[in-house]
């Protein structure tokens, strides 16, 4: 039994530090690798990437609307030839970075509100995915289940990773309960450890009304930017290696 | 006799069209394609690659200051740590969409202020090759013959191309003669075409004092952003042809 | 009998031109001039509010989404709050080079995306409208008649001015016939002309399906950046002077 | 006895944060507000400005070469035209935000590698004195002494004010010892406190090798971004207090 654990990491622009990455870092498999539209400047991509590469944990290029003010959180309207175009010049640029650290960049996850926006915005998504073909590797694409984003990859013969959110409440129709609502996010790590056990382990999650519903996540996502990140990063891990479940990214190997 | 014709493209950004691209294409050997840095949006730069792609013509990565407001004209005292990580990832973002139309990054030439910054600043110089070396592919470099840029690279192992600028005036030292200064720039189609013959084919110039002075570029340079440019290169395209000289790019076999 | 005529001015950005400022700015009365966020570096700005102020034009800020490399021409989701600093900022660098110059802002148009967006995003044209009255100055909103953002303008106090389009069809029920649809812009510089003359003078404009519908713009606006935006001004001027309409801005004394 | 106690503020942007304004501007009487060229999206000034304004803090345009990927650290070689405009626009957004909190700028103060460049820079002086001139408000402009910008600003006719740094060496030439030698930066709160007492009641400073030195300050500068501090801060402003040196803005009366 395994399961990848994936992260934010490398969002820091600049003089400006987001996330403790070292700290992160080693508690995770996959690292989404900000690509320098909504945060992550070269030099930043640079010592991000050798962590990575050093520690053994999977790149990922975590390509984003061009919105460094809004950092990445706004929808933008873009053109499908632009954000194709914008897509492929992201995971270039990132992919230079991650080999001349001695690795690769191993899959794709959009950021932010175009992570959201390609949930149902179809054009978005297929440029999105027509990128990923785009650079001829057959790169893995990590998105939400039964996202646009995800059908899209599947059609076009890409590898899909669906993920799960162990710190977020489930509707229980399977979809995540939007942010603004009440309980939307959860904060104790203990729970979310244990949501995240029962996620990876038995391919279920409680959601917000006790259903009890079936979720099939190959990876499941951290978040790196809250005060308690690292705690409950440690925890989640914890309890999944308490569990008996390893740990592995979905780019390596069985 | 051979020489490589290069010259700028790929400068739009966006809305703002800069340049004849399309008919300047057709009359160069190599293409200095901007990177994102100082101009040159993903989008703008899929469609220069795939035209540059499909005629034949090599891709260069202009890597640039990350300054668009200043077009990349402007020193930028910007850290050996920063400039490597800036110059790999323009070099990968650029890559990865000239592979997508079925070409690859040939070579690296700076714009701009970078270039002139690394005829003497060496530690700039020293990050421009440093970026080049880790991308792992002996990438050749193009720029003023004796600038410090030329030096660090050939000091690297890496292929040198030296350019001359036909429609620039020489100092006897072999210099440029800085644009300040009257004479230093050329208008005269004729006259540049004619320069650019002999030094192509007898590897000499005129200086702006009557001596004639050796060079031996392997590329010479048009510029694509000056009202006559199209002119001007078919005219320098045409007067190598009469003259014998086969333009093509360093990058072709024999 | 007199009309304001508009038009975008100061959208070049660095070493990009964009639009003929030179040859558009003596024909008419109010420039809506970049304010830096989708174009107008601010040495443009001063070049621009310059002119004007020279030419006796009326200077107003065509605020924007911050969006360079759309131009402003993709809707972007910003909070309100964000939208409402972004726009007493941009207002603020402009107002301060045209009092440089001589002059003052003395009206507030949206740009592109944003201008279309207020139509019916109440919040982002709510959010407008606060940061104009922020300013304490009381500047009218120029803007499509019948849309939010005017009828949140009228409501908080500000003057309004409804703008037409001489050369964008019309639906029967007095929208903007959208962009997509064959149709929907006008190029023959007579016709425009004389739509501009009847919408002035006797408040009317006849639709796409041959309706003649009541308009009553106080501007009228002309394109800058089309290839024949310059010989259409002027045939604007030109047919409204014939027609006995004077052309003078709103923010101009009776 | 009275001296101003300086600080930057406001050099968050978007989702980044920097400095812990909130416990900072307390303690300071004038707080150098970035413009959003270096730092300071426009929302974080309009929360900046307003808590300032409440505090009776006074404000000051903290101007910047236009470089978020570099902090505003890096020299660039602008040109006087592009950097007069680019200091007048700064000056204007961030006054017309500071006037909707009930406050106005108050003096101008530029930021990192400008700072650096016009102790000597004669031309970039020049160009930041001329923008302060075309605001019409005779705006004081904080310094280094004996500094080319101050030099300008008061051949030009403007207050200046020269500002001492408690937390720096000084060499006997009474210059600033550079960060980059050993003994530059000192860090023990009470020796910096003691220091900004000895220049603003006895201006006198003891430079690195022991001499005495005078020093007239009309305000120290007190650094926001380092993890001290807040505590330096306190320090240097209780040790003022003991000393009956009244701590208030140049720019507020006797």
């Amino acid at each position: 039994m395994r399961v990848d654990l994936n992260a934010d990491l490398g969002e820091s622009f600049g003089r400006w530090r987001l996330g403790d990455d070292e700290a992160l870092l080693p508690l995770v498999s996959s690292a989404n690798v900000a690509c320098g539209f909504h945060a992550g400047d070269p030099a930043t991509l640079v010592r991000t990437c050798a962590a990575a590469a050093a520690q053994g944990v999977r790149i990922g290029a975590q390509v984003s609307y061009r919105d460094l003010a809004g950092f990445g959180r706004r929808f933008i309207d873009v053109t499908p030839d632009d954000l194709y175009a914008d897509v492929l010049y992201q995971i270039g640029a990132l992919d230079q970075i991650a080999r001349s650290t001695g690795s690769r960049v191993s899959y794709v996850k959009p950021h932010g509100a175009l992570y959201n926006a390609v949930v149902h915005h179809e054009e978005q998504a297929a440029a999105i995915v027509a990128a990923v073909v785009a650079t001829g590797r057959e790169l893995p694409v990590l998105g939400l289940s039964g996202s646009a984003l995800l059908a899209a990859a599947s059609a076009a013969g890409l590898r899909v990773i669906p993920e799960g959110f162990a710190d977020r409440a489930y509707s229980p129709a399977g979809t995540l309960v939007p942010r603004t609502e009440p309980g939307a996010v959860l904060d104790d790590a203990a729970t979310i450890a244990q949501r995240a056990v029962r996620m990876a382990r038995d391919h279920q999650v409680v959601a917000i009304d006790g259903t009890v519903i079936d979720v099939a996540p190959e990876s499941v996502c951290v978040h790196g930017d809250s005060p308690g990140a690292v705690a409950m990063a440690s925890a989640v891990r914890a309890a999944l290696a308490a569990a008996g479940v390893e740990i592995r990214s979905f780019a390596d190997g069985a």
